[in-house]
């Protein structure tokens, strides 16, 4: 039986990817015109599926049928062809294609229906990020003295030193650890950010807290003395803008600290009023807390008196945000409810603040919590996401054995892609590493040269590339707490710092790297490459991971995307180049 | 049977206490008259004891014979009567007086026999020491800053922080912890200790080490960095001593840091010059080591090589007392042999230095080490011992439950007065804490009215009076490392301090204190005293560590002591005296 089918194939699936409530899609597939019958089947979530027969074209010699989602959500399909009186289901192949399956699980294609497109802020899609975990990155003073030091906390000797847990034997903190970083050390170092070229931050939380990572909130409303004061907030937020620099903030709003003003209240008296804010199964002793950690109580964000004290028209959101703060973080935003992520959206909104990024680490589209799926995507909550997905594809397709990982890691990418409505996608915070994973250069057995090629594919995908404080200088780390050393001044990789700050300025300078359409060329485990492209440019990024130089020969290529004019004007470019060993060709066509 | 012996009595033992080599000893006993024999058992370490008789004297009724002992070491005593074929041992009762005994096993009196006096300097004896544990005192620097900060080391946020190791899952040290305490620290402090009227310190050690306490030397000729720089270290010494502070240091010779110059250059070839001072069992991977502190290679101290760098002329000893040190103290005495330690002992000699402290936990007259009495006051060695006793004493007595504990606490430290050389017993120094004890606040349950008494005894003994930094401020403390926490500046307990200065007047304002005779008056377990006496003067000490004021009834008065000729005048003094609860009474006459 003849068959095709490619979801990313505009002749196929039309419009491409996530579509909005009440637009018309048109789906076409390729099989013998002797078919009885042709649907698609279409099912929302776990709804009843619904067959829509498709009609056989003439002109185009395809079945096709055109529908129009009137409800946003998660929607699943496949085909059926029904011939002589048996009836062959089509399925998700890799990468978009169709595959006659004769399994019962069927491997759907999935369709994610929105409401409203997120905000497009120009300044974020185009921006280049950069995360500072703000204890790690600089002190800024002049004799190294760290101001609002916590009583039975240390300091670290060194800016060399690793860092540490200090445990007792039960494997609990006793006391925390800090290196000092303060908004001085950011603001004396915005000449080397600007050097670099990044044209926003995202810092970590910067609220009083008890701990060196501070998502252990003890008090929303006021910054973390190690740091600075309420005026230095400001002063950095000013000059940050002078130097066209934006701000991002970090929102931790499930839980807070034990030690916090909060939780300290509720425990000492019932009739305190952040009592109801806990949720106690034995007063004052045992309490939720996040993954049940003590020391992070959770708050009830069904508590209206939390919900204001954090969205309202006084709260903390509209507090730290009427300050220029442009863009959120949401810490743990799967266990923050959906109603909860609305309201913070609409406080924002209506502080002329358009960035919410959430801490979702899978396909936001999908993200299955609880018995239920998350309408992120459907454009009235989170603007975006942080891209850990994006991460895992990096990593993967640099340390992949077989090509079956490469085209699984492509696939697992592509999908996003497809499953992403645009602006969402081109608002996600992709990155190669954050403070919650093991830095890039140690998963890469600390060879610059990958590293290099991990960023060149960072800055080449779709969303906004963050650059995790230090992984452009060289720095290592194993996982937490290994991957939060301090800023390795005066020991920086000078290569590595001089290929980021090229990405930066290449990704200026090509805005078909922020908005064009995407293909993945693959030859073998070790070469493979992304393309960007739109009417007017092309850019290519071909990389070698292996261990052995490489002449490409284009017969070998396997192209993946959604426009299959290009392949040839690939071929013909990229055919007969020597790839050396661990570096990357970056073409402009 | 009349019997009456009593070592404490010059009628009964002359002279009093320790002997010197070829001094003649009288010793007498009263029994009655028709005894058949009466005989003075003597017996050398070990040896085989010998029969010295004793004659009647009818002039004093009493039997009596002299002997001189002519060769230096320890002996004990006991005498025997012989009457109607029967005979009687005489053996030791608490306080020096002569019982009848039938046990097998005699508890004999103690004789030391020293060979020469040791040093008697002036400055020493009449001194008041302030030890200091470095990285604890104070920094001295305008900023707070730490120099020579270590590569994975911790810095205390804030002097208030508790001290705690930081230690891995097996129990070891992962990272060591400092305030940071230096020399700028003490210079900058000198006002306060001249005000308190000290007028010597120990500082623990100083010379280049990785921990805090400086214990496990890197290298015997550097100071360490943390602290400040060999002209530091000079300018130190001259200041102290325009100021008239003499200073003693802590010599550390038994064994080295795991990370010391010397270890690491034996463990990394066996034709290291250092490869001979340490004892391998497995090459490089065991070794002898200090308790089986892996982290403490032993030094042999029989390899001439290691000799001749800690006490030669050019050695470690030579070079830091050349610059000016007054005294040492000597880290794990027991553990030095004793030839070396007599010629560490010339070592100093020869610079003009008479001060060398043993630490020795116990009665040094008798201590026993690998089956073995340590000749330690036979005077050509320590020049005196850290007088711990003294500490048990002074603690015994204030946290005594009953009257008994009391009267054993006070046997016992006279038995230690009546066992060493009188100089020996001058130069020891005396503590109720250092950093190897819990503090004395935190023994006497944070009642420094308690702590107040502890001192005034420390003052009222015979022996150097140390002070442990911050004692006297009111810092509590448990065992290491919490009796190791910073100086409480700004904390400091007002009280203690104005008592601790007026003692210190006190003590050298009457000189009595330094080399009087001393007796002890006992009334019951909270009611208890010294007297300090010479022919011209004396001082009452009384104290009443009870939860009861009291009204003193002489009746009840016993008195312990050389002289029974001032005990009727003490109980005229002491007669109706009211003694509130926790406090003491200070008379001189």
């Amino acid at each position: 039986m003849k068959l095709f089918y490619n979801s990313w194939d505009s002749k196929y699936k039309h419009p491409f990817g996530a579509i909005k409530a009440n637009t018309s899609t048109t789906w076409s597939i390729k099989t013998d015109p002797d078919a009885d019958v042709v649907n698609l089947w279409l099912t929302k979530n776990n709804e009843t599926p619904v067959a829509y027969q498709m009609h056989y074209n003439v002109d185009t010699g395809l079945y096709e049928t055109s529908v129009t989602i009137t409800s946003s959500g998660l929607y699943f399909y496949h085909f059926e062809i029904v011939k002589q009186n048996k009836s062959y289901n089509i399925d998700r192949d890799i990468f978009g294609y169709g595959k006659l399956t004769n399994s019962n699980s069927l491997n759907e294609f999935q369709i994610t229906c929105f409401n409203e497109s997120v905000p497009a802020q120009a300044w974020y899609q185009n921006a280049v990020v950069y995360q500072i975990f703000p204890d790690r990155f600089y002190n800024g003073f002049e004799h190294g003295e760290v101001l609002g030091k916590k009583e039975n906390s240390f300091i670290y000797a060194t800016h060399n030193d690793k860092p540490i847990y200090i445990k007792d034997q039960n494997g609990d903190v006793i006391r925390w650890d800090f290196f000092g970083g303060n908004f001085a050390g950011i603001v004396k170092k915005i000449p080397y950010l600007k050097k670099l070229g990044i044209n926003a931050l995202y810092l970590n939380p910067i609220f009083l807290a008890s701990s060196n990572h501070r998502y252990d909130t003890v008090d929303f409303t006021k910054i973390e003395p190690m740091l600075g004061s309420e005026d230095d907030f400001k002063d950095l937020v000013e000059i940050l803008h002078k130097n066209g620099i934006k701000l991002i903030l970090d929102g931790v709003f499930n839980h807070v600290g034990k030690n916090s003003v909060y939780f300290q209240s509720a425990i000492a008296s019932r009739l305190s009023p952040y009592f109801e804010w806990f949720i106690f199964t034995h007063y004052p002793d045992n309490y939720k807390s996040w993954w049940g950690v003590k020391d992070l109580p959770e708050v009830n964000k069904s508590n209206s008196d939390y919900q204001d004290y954090i969205y309202g028209e006084q709260g903390v959101l509209a507090k730290w945000t009427k300050m220029g703060v442009d863009g959120w973080r949401l810490d743990v935003a799967d266990e923050l409810p959906m109603n909860f992520l609305r309201n913070i959206r609409k406080r924002l909104d209506q502080e002329n603040c358009h960035v919410l990024i959430g801490e979702v680490w899978e396909d936001a589209s999908r993200k299955f919590v609880n018995g239920k799926y998350r309408p992120y995507t459907a454009g009235d909550n989170l603007t975006g996401t942080m891209n850990y997905p994006m991460r895992n594809f990096i990593v993967s397709i640099l340390t992949a054995d077989t090509d079956l990982t490469v085209i699984q890691a492509m696939d697992k990418i592509a999908q996003l892609i497809e499953n992403y409505p645009k602006n969402f996608l081109l608002n996600c915070l992709n990155n190669i590493g954050t403070h919650d994973t093991v830095r890039i250069k140690t998963i890469l057995n600390d060879d610059e040269q990958l590293v290099a090629i991990a960023f060149a594919v960072l800055f080449m995908m779709p969303g906004v590339p963050c650059v995790y404080y230090g992984d452009e200088a060289g720095l290592a780390g194993g996982k937490d707490p290994d991957n939060r050393r301090n800023f390795p001044w005066h020991h920086e990789s000078l290569y590595l710092q001089d290929q980021v700050s090229k990405f930066i300025l290449f990704r200026k300078t090509h805005s078909v790297l922020v908005d064009g359409e995407i293909a993945f060329l693959h030859l073998n485990k070790d070469i493979n490459g992304i393309v960007r492209f739109n009417k007017t440019e092309m850019v290519i990024l071909l990389f070698n991971k292996g261990k052995e130089d490489y002449v490409i020969d284009a017969q070998e290529l396997s192209f993946y995307g959604s426009n299959f004019l290009i392949k040839e004007k690939i071929k013909s470019t990229i055919d007969h180049l020597k790839l050396q060993t661990r570096t990357y060709i970056l073409k402009v066509i």
